[in-house]
């Protein structure tokens, strides 16, 4: 069995983006610089944006971030996004989720310029996306596929059995992994699907990302599959100083022993998201996706 | 075994959709308005749009059809496609493909403002499909979605098997197929994929969508399975007077005895995608999609 060591993929990723964007400056000057907005003060929002903040300096970026309270009207808000989208310094932006209630989170969404989405969350860029079109794909998917790849795993004609099927994870990366770069043949399961453990069963790769701490058992997997965990619900812990410590989807000390590959929680799917965000960043400042 | 009759189906929507136009003419003195963009002479395309001037009639609708030479330049279509976006008299409108080598469909199509985008082609309308917004899906899909609810067919958590991964139909239908309001469990089969006639008997539904006539043989499905023929292969035939003939991709005299349902081979989806268009620019009429 193989521990997958998504830290460690996602320190080497870091290491080339900071090698490329030496040769960006050092060539035409530029520096890739990323934008977030953040409204409100809710603690995992200023933790994430935080770290964003702190991984745009680990690699050279530039970084800008714009702070609104709870009460920001909607309007001004989508005002800040139409002076971010003009912007010709900010090559990338992100507006930091949840929103409060009384802003529509999508059409904040849809009012970002698709150049600069670089959370890949607008609607154009699922659809290039579908359409096989160069995009800016979503974190947690593209840091999916990037780990697949990088452990030189087989997927062509493999099964690949998809559990859940949200707009941010299992949805975009069932189209991904189904796609002619990845080639496997993919099922999407959710809370519908009858004889989940069967279907499970005939997976050479399985992934799971339905928020359900411990669903994938040992009797649900296959001797020799590749098993990728999603899932990073906060449980409590009185064994950590915080009070509570990430749990995945995957029953990780039935599973681990079957498998081929399996990703841990923490350090398996969680450092790739952050990088994505990195590497969509940079795509986004050397004009890579829309020419 | 239930023959789905397709041709039966887009009659009575186009009797449902004759009917609302009615009641918005007297309401609103509204006429919707559909335009076509048809570039060169090819029998193809002459043939269906012609078809698509003459269903907007049969419904009462308005139609205009601008035409260009094969030697277009692509500026000039893209003016047009310009003028019609900003035409507040035509609702929505298509630009028949295919087009001729030196003009970029893909450009084209994303010149079309996703709001008139009525064959669903825009990767806008895509990726609200995607996310579960409403949107302009495209002509297949729509229909093959509507046969299955017209004929009362359950597929909560049945398992659907796609056969095909296009643009246009498989991947957008295996994408309806597993959202919420459809719920299938869903499997998308390529010319990867191993064991695909394991695959296919495992279907309760399934889609075949290659353009592979006679793909799906008797030992393919199981019994009580309802099958879907999206196939529409020309092939040479001594028995008609054009000279050929419609082939699907099912080879129906083996298969259809084992169905609970089955679409023939014309008469199935065709006709569906016909009135699929209608339906879209209906919505794009009312403004129902994007409000």
């Amino acid at each position: 069995m193989i521990l997958i060591d998504g830290k460690k993929v996602a320190a080497e990723m870091k290491l080339e983006i900071a090698a490329k964007v030496e040769l960006m400056k050092k060539s035409s000057k530029k520096t890739p610089h990323l934008a977030a907005i953040l409204v409100g003060h809710d603690g995992g929002s200023e933790t994430y944006v935080a770290y964003k903040i702190k991984d745009c300096a680990e690699v050279g970026y530039k970084s800008s971030l714009f702070r609104f309270e709870d009460d920001v009207k909607e309007d001004a808000l989508l005002n800040k996004v139409k002076e971010l989208n003009e912007d010709d310094d900010i090559d990338g932006f992100i507006v930091q989720l949840p929103l409060p209630g009384h802003i529509s989170e999508q059409k904040v969404i849809e009012s970002i310029d698709p150049k600069k989405d670089v959370d890949g969350f607008h609607p154009e860029n699922l659809g290039r996306m579908v359409i096989g079109l160069p995009s800016f794909v979503s974190a947690t998917p593209f840091g999916i596929v990037e780990l697949i790849k990088r452990y030189n795993i087989e997927t062509s004609g493999r099964n690949c059995v998809i559990l859940g099927r949200s707009n941010i994870v299992g949805r975009p990366l069932s189209i991904l992994m189904s796609q002619k770069a990845v080639n496997a043949t993919v099922t999407v399961a959710h809370s519908r699907t009858k004889n989940i453990k069967e279907l499970c069963h005939s997976a050479d790769i399985l992934i799971a990302a339905i928020g359900v701490p411990g669903f994938v058992k040992g009797d649900m997997v296959s001797e020799g599959a590749v098993v990728i965990d999603v899932g990073t619900t906060r449980v409590k812990s009185d064994q950590t100083k915080s009070g509570w410590k990430l749990k995945g989807d995957v029953l990780f000390e039935e599973v681990a022993d079957k498998c081929s590959y399996i990703t841990p929680v923490p350090g398996g799917v969680g450092p790739m998201t952050r990088v994505s965000l990195l590497y969509n960043t940079l795509l986004a400042s050397s004009g890579e996706i829309y020419k």
